[in-house]
Formats: structure tokens, C-alpha cells, sequence
């Protein structure tokens, strides 16, 4: 038995983590429901959009060039060819000396080729006085020019955003194959962890970290399942890996916090499947299984809720990415000044908690045991392995929560 | 009839529509499934927590004064006087010269006043060799440092984090009282409009703007409910108001675009109950609504895609986050250099579609009735009303989706 974990950097236990994910499966949705999902194929537009020359004013379509020069002073003078209503095609063409009243959105009449806005144009009887000259296309969408027949409207990959919701109903899309959301189990070990309905004995502590796994998994579209608080004993351990791995995509065990606990943790996992890595240059986070049983990747998280939720961030929540076929970048950064300086040894990825308020980035320099400066927090600072730290007045990149 | 609208500033318009919101109900839900909700009442600990001298380490608990001057070469010796078992008290009290194990989150006992990290210790039969000073308090949380008992935990207001439901779980929150989702309904207008199943004919267009409003609402924690597309005539609109009205917390009436629409809507809405907003300085967006029938919300959308999500954003969003009760503010919000000039009118908010990429930020000139440019944007660009617009070089913050 080691005193020492043997760590590698964190971007090679990213890889290792990441590496065990293979996308889930997909199905179809209704797209009501599909904003929040992942897309699992390329959509392309089943026709070109909107189809037809479509004003984007209310106003006069003309030619442009008859238009040339107009002014209010010197307007020039067209002929009321008549009015285009709303969903029904214009039905007539406009020819010399012509023009058409259409309402935005509506058909621009064929022979036109712009519109002029309402506010520039003064109907008089059969006629109509255009105060403005406009260039060909001007206020009108071509029949292709939003999507054109066959191309890509929204790339498989995507996390939807309720813009690509819109976008899919334009091409007709009611129902769309997405990636089934992700099932991420998970297993609290630890002889002193009690449920949260109970009132801890002294030494006891309830179960926080499932439920911030939980609710991390959750946040990021998954299933999360439970299999319970174990107790630091091999075989009920085994029995419950055994069937998590079987029944989900991955399984995160959570604590036990004490080097014991983590070594029952990796042994467990060794004799199940495989450890890939025990032990990664992050702080805090440092004693962090990644490993498999069968084929499921299996990341054992230490008992600290804040080096907990740091191994969620930096860890699994690539992993979670992957198995959700997810390429959407939805991470939140902000720059800012420190007001503190951070210091850092050299070799090992730290995060610090911080606070930030109108640029001013403050560390909160807490003990990873605690719950209060995870909540007080606004996000992480990542301190890069290559840098000994931070300084006053330097600018940093904060990853908000 | 006029042929201008009234317009009034952004900041005044949000005003109006977030005046006309009051927060719904609340209801009970399991902190399973809280991840997201809106606390509705301060969350206060039950207890102090830890409620222990906790360790953060594995390590030897030790009177910090007996190691003063401790080093490698020269360790201070310090009888074992037991260990310290994970969720079992210590059950005796350390007395002077001696020393006990204590894991990771296990009880430090008690005259004990720091722990020293099992690295810098060398166990020698019932003796440990202690290579390192400690001072009082290190490597241990005392019962209440992390939480007081009484000491506000998660704040009412508070759209909860993963983090935030580790905090209630701490605390023995199995169920908490949450804002119920506030229910938006969505009605689409417009002759031209048909459902997203139907191939348009020419001059239709697919019913883009129902989906995104769901989409968005979906997105911020409402239940969407879709009261179908209304034809353009006042009795159908009239009929479907009252009935949204009186079944949801605030109605979305997307569509029509063109101008007569939009004064139905107006007309129907004054008609129904009071019209506050026609007419916002806003680009895209200026032809928005914003009334009430009886005491709900209610907002006209304009009928363009970018329009309605920019309206969605500014307007929209402060109100969903009134009626839910949200006080988190969880945009996502980036700085970076403009690699174009942004003109600009001055009198009026312009939100400009704009990429992002490395910190540069690019503007997208498209047409508002394009999705397109919707669907390609990271996010908008807001120029202030006091603005001529932005030059290149300039550096700006972009509100991403």
C-alpha cells in the first residue's frame, strides 16, 4: 500500500475518462419537447425558405429603378396595380410604371424587384407617390436566401437551443431523432454517511454528494439513478457496481473521503474491470479513480463535496458530453481582474472558487470540506499546471456555475 | 389609423411587462428533482455543520503546540493513543504527548486541536514520529464553520444549482417549496401561417414562432401551452385571448407581422383589457405589444423570427423571471475586440446577431426575417440608445444564448 497516488495531468485524465464514453443511442422526439436535446443527425431544409420573394416591410413593391431619384420633394409616380394579401399568392405581375401594396411577409409580386416602406410612399386614388428610391432587393427576402433546398439547417451534435427549435420547425421537422438522454448511476460509499431524512449522529455526515452528483447529471439532460448509501465493505460494493455498470452508461461513485475508502474504491474497480488512473494533478480533486467495470466507465470521486464538484466540472462533465454525443460548448466564462493574488504550486491544475462582481474576481480561500463557499461561489479560476499562480491586477478567466 | 407607432424605451417597456407580473404560487417538490427550480423560502440549517471537529485529511490529531519545531530531522514522538473509526465518535480524549488517526472527515477528538497529514508522519509501533509543526485549527473544520445553526443556507429567490441542492441536502432538506412553473401561453397568428406538418404553399410560411416561443419558455422552467394559429380576424383572436388569459400566467401572441395584423392584435387586446406598449425603440423588435386581458400578461410578438427572439430576450425573458420569483441571474456574457463597425441609430436599442470566435466579435447584417442568421449567431451585440454604434477595435460585451 502506496502513501502517495501516482497522479497524471488533468488533461490525460480528461482523455482517460472521456475515452471509456461511447455516444448512447438515439430516438425520436416530438419537437415540443426536443429544445434542451441533443441532435443526432445532420437537418437539411426539405425546400428552399421562405420559397418566394417575401417583403420584410410593409409597402410598395416596385422596380427599382423606377424609383431612381425619388424624393419627398420629387417623388415619382406609379399606378396601383392592387393589394397582396397575406398567404395568398400575388396572382398578378407587375409591368412599367407599376406598383403593388404587400404587407410584410407577403408575396412580392413577380416583375417587382424591392419594396418601399409605407412611411415613404403617399397613395393617392389609383396612385401612388414614392418619396424614396430603393436598390434592387432592397426590403425583400429571395426564395433561397434564408435556406436553400438540401442544405444544412442544424448540425447533429448540437445541445438545441429554442432558436434551432425554430429553425427545424421552418423545414417542416415535427419529429427529430436526438441521443436518449444519458443514464448516469450513482453510488455513495461511506461507513459515516447517513441518508438525508436523518438527523446525523456526532461523526456522521447526510449524504450531499450523491445528491450534487445527481443534480449535476440531471442539469446536463441525463437520467440519474441512485443505487443507494453502501457501507465501506468489499461485497456489497462488488454487488452494486456489478449492476449500476450493467444498467447505465456510467456510474459515479461518491466518497468514501478517506484514503481507505478510495483504496477499497480503486481495488474494487481493479478486480470488476480496470483503473486507468487513481490520483490526478488537481486541486482540489487529487484522489480521483477513473476506471470501468465491463465496458461502463466508472469515476470514483472523492469525498469533499467542493473536490467533489470540482471532478463533476473538469472531469465528468466532458464524459458526460461524449456519451451525449454533445459538441454544443454551453460553458459560461467571464474575464475580470483579481483583486487577491492565487498562489499555486507548480505541476497541478488548481481550481479556486471565487467571487466575482463587476470584474472584480475575489478567491474564497476555503477548505474543500466545505459546503458554504461552493454555494457563495460564482464559478471556478482555473490556475494551469505551468503557472506557480496569479497576481493582483492580473486578468483571469473565470468559468461561472 | 397611424401609420408610426408610439415608441417607447426598452427600459421602460420591460418595466411595463414585468409590472403586469406577479410571482405564481408555490408548491412542494423532492430535492431530486429541484435542480433548476426557484427556492421560494430561505433554507435555513437545522444544525451546525459539520457539528464536529472534522478532519480534512488523513493524518494524526495532535495538540498543535507539541509539534512546534517538528522537522524531518528532527520529529517530535508522540504516543498512539487509538483511531479514529469513519461515522463512529472517538470515544476518548487525547491528553498531552499523545496522538491518534484520524481518516478523512472523521471525528478529530476531543483535546485535540489540529491534525497532522498522514505524509508528514511516520507510525513506529505505538509511537508516531511527527516530521512537521501544525498550527491550532490546521486540517480541520470546526462544528460550525461551514454552517451555523439558524444561518441562512440558500436563499429564497435562487434558480437552484447542482451545488445549491448539495447545500439543502447538508442541511436535511428531502423536500423544499419552490415556485410552481409558471404556464405561458402561446397563440400564433397570421393567414399565412401553417402548422410545421403542412408543406406551405407558395406565400405560406411554416409556424416557426409558436416553437420558438415554447422553446424558450420551455428553456427558462414555464409549461408551454399552445393554443393553436388563429386567423386573422377578430372573433377567433378575441375567443382564444380570454380563454389563454384566464388558464395561463402570461400569453405570447406571435405573429402577425404585417401591420393590419398587428393592430388587430392591439385592437383585440384594448378591446379585452388594456394595451400599455405599442411600440418599443428597439431593432429588431419594434412593433411589440405589451398589454393585459384582465390582470394576465400579455405579449404581441412581432412576426419575424429575429425580431420575436430578440423580443423574447429583452422583454420576454425579465418577465418569466418575475413570475417565477427568479433572482439568479444566469445570462452568459462575453467580452471581445469588433472586427467590423456596428452603426447604429441613436434614440433606439439595436441587438445585433454577432459571431464570436477567439475573442473577436463579427456582426451578422441580416435581414430579421431570416433564421438563418439566428441559428448561426453565438449571440447578440446590444448597442445602448445613446450610442451611434461601435467601431472596429472596439470592445464590447455579447450576450450569448
Amino acid at each position: 500500500m502506496t502513501r502517495f497516488l501516482t497522479v497524471v495531468p488533468v488533461e490525460e485524465a480528461v482523455r482517460a475518462a472521456s475515452g471509456l464514453a461511447r455516444p448512447v443511442g438515439t430516438e425520436t422526439v416530438s419537437i415540443e419537447g426536443a429544445a434542451g436535446r441533443v441532435l443526432a443527425v445532420d437537418v437539411h431544409a426539405d425546400a428552399d425558405l421562405p420559397g418566394f420573394n417575401r417583403s420584410t416591410v410593409d409597402g410598395y413593391a416596385v422596380r427599382a429603378a423606377e424609383t431612381v431619384g425619388a424624393s419627398d420633394a420629387l417623388p415619382s409616380l406609379l399606378r396601383l396595380l392592387g393589394r397582396v394579401s397575406m398567404g395568398a399568392g400575388a396572382g398578378f405581375t407587375l409591368g412599367t410604371g407599376e406598383c403593388a401594396y404587400v404587407p410584410t411577409g407577403g408575396e412580392v409580386p413577380a416583375g417587382a424587384d424591392a419594396v418601399v416602406m409605407v412611411e415613404y410612399a403617399e397613395p393617392l386614388g389609383d396612385e401612388v407617390l414614392i418619396g424614396r428610391s430603393v436598390a434592387v432587393g432592397e426590403n425583400l427576402v429571395m426564395p433561397d436566401e434564408d435556406f436553400a433546398a438540401g442544405e444544412v439547417v442544424v448540425r447533429a451534435g448540437r445541445r438545441l437551443s429554442p432558436q434551432e427549435v425554430g429553425a427545424l420547425a421552418a423545414v417542416g421537422e415535427t419529429r427529430v431523432e436526438v441521443r436518449r438522454r444519458p443514464v448516469i448511476g450513482v453510488i455513495s460509499t461511506g461507513n459515516e454517511v447517513v441518508p438525508v431524512d436523518l438527523t446525523p449522529a456526532r461523526s456522521q455526515v447526510r449524504d450531499v454528494n450523491s445528491h450534487l452528483c445527481r443534480a449535476f447529471a440531471h442539469e446536463r439532460g441525463c437520467e440519474a439513478r441512485f443505487y443507494g448509501i453502501v457501507r465501506d465493505e468489499a461485497g456489497p460494493l462488488r454487488e452494486t457496481l456489478v449492476r449500476a455498470a450493467s444498467e447505465c452508461d456510467a456510474v459515479l461513485v461518491s466518497g468514501g473521503s478517506s484514503k481507505d475508502d478510495r483504496d477499497m474504491g480503486a481495488r474494487t474497480i481493479a478486480e470488476l474491470g480496470e483503473v486507468l488512473v487513481h490520483g490526478i494533478a488537481l486541486a482540489p480533486g487529487k484522489p480521483t479513480i477513473i476506471g470501468r467495470v465491463g465496458t461502463t466507465p466508472v469515476i470514483g470521486l472523492p469525498g469533499h463535496p467542493a473536490s467533489s464538484f470540482v471532478v463533476l466540472t473538469v472531469i465528468v462533465a466532458p464524459l458526460i458530453a461524449r456519451l451525449s454525443g454533445d459538441e454544443t460548448d454551453r460553458s459560461r466564462k467571464v474575464r475580470g481582474r483579481l483583486a487577491e493574488n492565487v498562489p499555486s504550486a507548480r505541476g497541478r491544475e488548481d481550481y479556486v472558487r471565487v467571487t466575482i462582481d463587476s470584474g472584480e474576481v475575489r478567491p474564497i480561500f476555503a477548505k474543500s470540506g466545505l459546503l458554504n463557499s461552493l454555494v457563495r461561489a460564482d464559478g471556478l479560476l482555473r490556475v494551469p499546471a505551468g503557472r506557480e499562480g496569479y497576481e493582483t491586477g492580473d486578468e483571469v478567466e473565470v468559468l461561472l456555475f
